[in-house]
């Protein structure tokens, strides 16, 4: 359960407002990487964590945190559209043709849709998804992706920072870049911390191991004219799975399967020109195919007590 | 400039289809973590690359590859599909009770939209989205968008290995799980070769680092009563970028400012009760508050011979 | 600020699992009226508030309240999704041809994404995105838009409500049920002490109101053959602006405009017959048409210090 | 059945064109609350009503209006782009400084998609789609849903009339204002007379009113530190269904619940410590979970001739 | 302007209810290549179209009648839906294993979120949206995209006309697949028309003729090995815009340009090694990048009265 | 599989960065019917089709050819965006007017998310989305589709081109429109060749010919009053199925069906007034409508030996 206090996390002010600023300051609050798409991951992988303790309560702490720093984020934005032009087009560029400047670059929802406030959107009104978000219940895949997040959140706060000399802005993103850097360092040390506890043999994903193609987990491939890329480490040093070296190949086919696809059926009329022998209609043929008949019989036993 | 050849990279041969299982293969195909996801990320990241040499090449090499992965994809994706039923529901449930499950599982686009073949979707046929994707120009944080997409992306891979017995499948997955074990660990050491090679000074996003608030960028804030996350290395270790240690608090308002907002724009009828004055239209007040004004002074000085 | 408390607001413990309830269940927590709907819209229109006192705390108590709700709703979630068949599915319908219905029916990223955890997603897989909330500022205007989400997230969970016998779910959902209640209700009375308090005239929106026009403000327009609408008191009663009684009136066009087009920008190579004579490029003429060359004018004499 | 006239419903003739304002102009148009939204919302409410007479009619016809208002605004778009600047920026800017603002601030879609035709999307080009419109069958909650879509609609319009001095331009949107007053008004005399006669108890929804947690139904919860919501008659007036009175109290669990959950699947991968015992594959301990072994006893009763 | 009538354009009565058919059948309504498409499509085109008269008028036309087919499949949905199952799971697999069947595949939002009527989505939920139409004002372009439109539903209707044997369903199929070959000619007609009436010079889009590359106008490239795709007429057949011959030529790439990319904006943290010189910051080098210098020269001159 | 050249396939070097003209360069890349688009069509069309040869070959040789152009486009942005003014507004503008235009009128994202690099996007930054892509399996009414994407690219193509008069970008896009040109008459001489070689029997999608209404396969339906449509030879001329003459007639019902709905479920409290009769909930009524009685029969014969 939540609680509000009235008091920001941080002090969200500028010095003066900045329509145009506030277009672009979007990004960071309602962008592929802006603050709510690590709140709503942090805490959709909060209340799906299964480890309770440490690691539960670090992930709701700094969801918990997040939700703050959306907050302070939209009465940033508020402040910074104070007395955004929102009135006839005409008059303004005739007052002052910075202003023109301003007219042309800034946001129309903040006049039309927000009334000077925030909107849940990137800087160019793409309304915020959850396509963004990820909650896989694996921690280290799921911490992987949160120290990713923190980056490029960092590196859009670093570049936004640039875009601006406003002090109270600027004491702001200082704050919201600190918080990206501590981030950053706090999912690559719990991922640390999993493998040491161990939650996970490896700092990779790596379940199912048996499965793999063991070859095949330790070649680069070069698939362009040329390429240099078999200089890298990533090309020559050891797996760290189980150190075994990794060696650079050209990209080349595996296998002569040449892609050819079967017989369609032909009720869906594909251009077809009988390669595969005639196609057959999914009823007849496709219960066949889909091994339909075999699962029948053991219904059959199901259902006649014979239980498996 | 890309060139195709008629034999796919590995075979992609099912031992028999499996409509049912079809329906969640598209998930490796066209979901966030797909297949489709990391060609595009790759190849964009590839074409913006401003390193030539093994960098670019690098990602050139895995772009490529990556398109080869989605081809196997859908090939198995068809060849899964064969005999799919796609017929009266009635005829086909008075057949046989399984093929019922089958008809109610499987994904109806396979039949009506594309014809047996394969959907640049998800396996609840979300279309795929360049929202999924990101390259930011900077290669340590798009290396660890990299990794954390393969480590997502194995997972899934590994999920949906366990819920088919086909050898066929099992065979290309193998594959496909292999290269996601090597392709994380070739972004991993390829952020550990920028800092080595001085594109970076530490292996997190740090620029502009003279700009952060020093203090917020060593401290690990509490926000759920009773929290144990203080227990963990992220609240306790030292920081990877200066050593100093890190410290655990209490989430807390770091300041007095309640998130009061300005007086609104009066033309944008906005409720207010007068609390900060009178709001003005952004014509007058709005360009005023905007800084046009200055503004206007220094293009006057410029358009008159007055360069600054 | 935010703060988290590790219980729940409401106990939310299903009797038994059930994963085909599971997938519609999605629908109350990520559905276009789901509680990640409501939670996103209040928390906006609080921030954005411009009223402090009662109706920004109101929302931003509601908007806190709903954060534990999406909070419970996941929860459930993951109970409901204990054991739910993720392996082989030939085996699986060998087993039991119900289990077969339960396969053919559950979502497949509750398996192969979240791990057996919620989704923020509807019931059939789409992501939230933001383009199902509203905060515009007008307090009047949202408050009806949240009355309307309320009662369609009602109707909703009393419609899932009647999908289950499980006792746990119909617990939980009891208090969804009468939350909702209330909540309709608190958003009327907003409403009715917005009017009260001076903040509008009318419970309806009426910005601009010497604008409208006057006439059109008091018809019912019949657009279907032998129609019956005009028995309704929509067109017969007293409009609640002003009093004056309401008319039903046939649909018929009020001018003579056949939305005849003008001449097209012959660079743009749209099709076009020559009926309003010569298209000209946007440069020329297009500048002329806009108005650009009087404002050009305007825009010397404020250079020049002619302040207007 | 439908059938068009030429003549528009309402002249569309802007005094002068005007790109910038057409940029805007688009949120009417194809916005989360243009007047598609209501087109489309309206007759798939329409011909999902299941009572003929003068409520079906009543939708019919304004369902029918609202096409002609889409076809008005598209009409007024192109007008509103004749001359719009397609072309090459250079020359323009040089031609005149107020035509860079409009460079900056038009919309390229309408030069290079559309032709300097009308989009079907909003303001910042998110094409229009159908998460915005809501049919649920329940005329209550739909006609709230409509009174409410009404009220934002009216609200944007109020505010782009603010942005324009084109006599010819406020004509028409002196006629949309007046529209969204009465359409108001006429959804809301529509809730009334839904419970005149009968189809509703009470004017919020309130189906299953049995099954809901009755205390639950009258709390307002507090959950800010210090909150004054209590002051409102939300929290004090007496409930619309059944007159007992509300009351303030402070947001604390109901439960002490704290949303550990259930032992996941292995074969899933997820992180967990064993806190619940260990987990088991769907397959099995699934099937058993969800209670489908009791199911098979039914269906055996059910296939043998004993009809429940 | 746009008028009702009570009666469908044709019957659609299905002869019994089918919930399983009508998830597909949503696919017809609203899919990529639904009635809502086409319909929308034609809508504005007919809107933006610059020549009045039969042209103007056949679109028109043909927009107005999809409005009655939208209606006709709305209602036939709703028919469909019949008495589908949208009560206690558990209850209802024990009466009958196959509705266990169409509980798996029934779409949950029709019992849901429309009580039993149709959805303005295609056949997995995704909501319609205007990224799937398309009005450029050119009618040559546009009649081809219509006619390609109106081949892929008659298509899916083709394929889902075998999915069911219910004698109304047919019936109406029957109507609609002769609409659609009906449609697909008369645009084809449309296409032959425009060019003997002059409004095109050939029956594809050839506008700007004098700009193009007019080698690369004639050759096919083949990017695969072995390729057989020059034996077809399209790499030997002459031009249908200058009857020269067209020949097959290897895929090869036609310059030395290796895609070498400038020094980026140092401000912008973008990886680089130097190997263009060094970055500069966008604001002082790009200004003058950006040709902004010359711009302000001619912007002066225009300012003190030199018109160009 | 593929491999990668460093080469381009065609220059791609602009003679001096413009960043307003990237803004709207985006669309040739990622819009509607950018280069994406075709790409991802044409390679999910080559991966699905089923007949080997020069059919397979022709569509596997563009899709090759596409990925080729959507990498020289994206090197085109790039270069088109150095020195892009990412920095203070303020001082910007104080430099220079013009380049406030530019400010106004840029793309955020290029600086903020992709660091001077091409996005994934269209013109307005819609991320591109696989809704814009068609793989039927069917080759005739792909070709057909594709035809219409390389008119409609071209179009947008050569409109852009009228927006630049830089030498290099000209230069690359006479390559781009002569690519479109060749491209049109690629696809169109497919269709005709599929009907040569029996593919098809005519040169529109006619599959399931003998259930079509042959009446209506003639008609075109006049629905707007005094319409002209009738004079075209869409009216007029024969079918080219089987040369019967077309007809006009005024569109009418062709039924008294008033689309009256059936009586809902009434546990889903639908508005009702009864006209149907008592509404039955899906679960007992539902089951009998559904048909499943029968089917059981059905199956019981099925499990008990006796094969249909």
């Amino acid at each position: 359960m939540y609680r509000h206090t009235r008091e920001l996390q941080f002090t969200a002010k500028p010095s003066k407002p900045d329509a145009l600023f506030a277009m672009k300051f979007q990004e960071l609050l309602g962008g592929q990487f802006g603050e709510m798409t690590v709140m709503m991951q942090y805490l959709f992988q909060g209340w799906n964590c299964r480890v309770p303790g440490k690691y539960k309560d670090m992930i709701m702490d700094i969801g918990t945190e997040e939700i703050s720093h959306v907050e302070m984020l939209t009465v940033m934005q508020a402040r910074l559209l104070e007395g955004a032009p929102g009135e006839v087009t005409a008059q303004a560029v005739a007052t002052n043709p910075a202003l023109a400047a301003v007219l042309g670059g800034q946001n129309p929802q903040h006049a039309i849709v927000s009334g000077g406030g925030a909107r849940p959107t990137d800087s160019l009104g793409n309304p915020w998804n959850a396509g963004y978000i990820v909650a896989s219940g694996n921690l280290l895949t799921d911490f992987r992706s949160n120290a990713a997040a923190e980056g490029q959140s960092r590196l859009m706060t670093s570049r936004i920072a640039n875009m601006t000399d406003d002090p109270g802005v600027k004491e702001m993103l200082a704050f919201n870049l600190a918080r990206d850097t501590y981030h950053q360092q706090q999912w690559l040390y719990g991922i640390q911390m999993l493998v040491e506890e161990g939650f996970a043999e490896v700092e990779i994903e790596h379940s199912n191991a048996e499965l793999e193609n063991d070859d095949a987990a330790h070649v680069f491939y070069t698939g362009t004219d040329g390429s240099r890329a078999g200089e890298g480490t990533w090309a020559t040093g050891p797996s760290i799975v189980d150190g075994k070296p990794f060696r650079a190949e050209e990209l080349r086919p595996l296998t002569d399967d040449q892609g050819i696809l079967p017989a369609p059926d032909p009720l869906q009329f594909v251009t077809y020109d009988g390669n595969q022998g005639p196609g057959k209609p999914g009823n007849a043929a496709g219960a066949r195919a889909q091994g339909a008949e075999n699962v029948v019989t053991k219904v059959k036993d199901a259902l006649t007590g014979n239980d498996h």
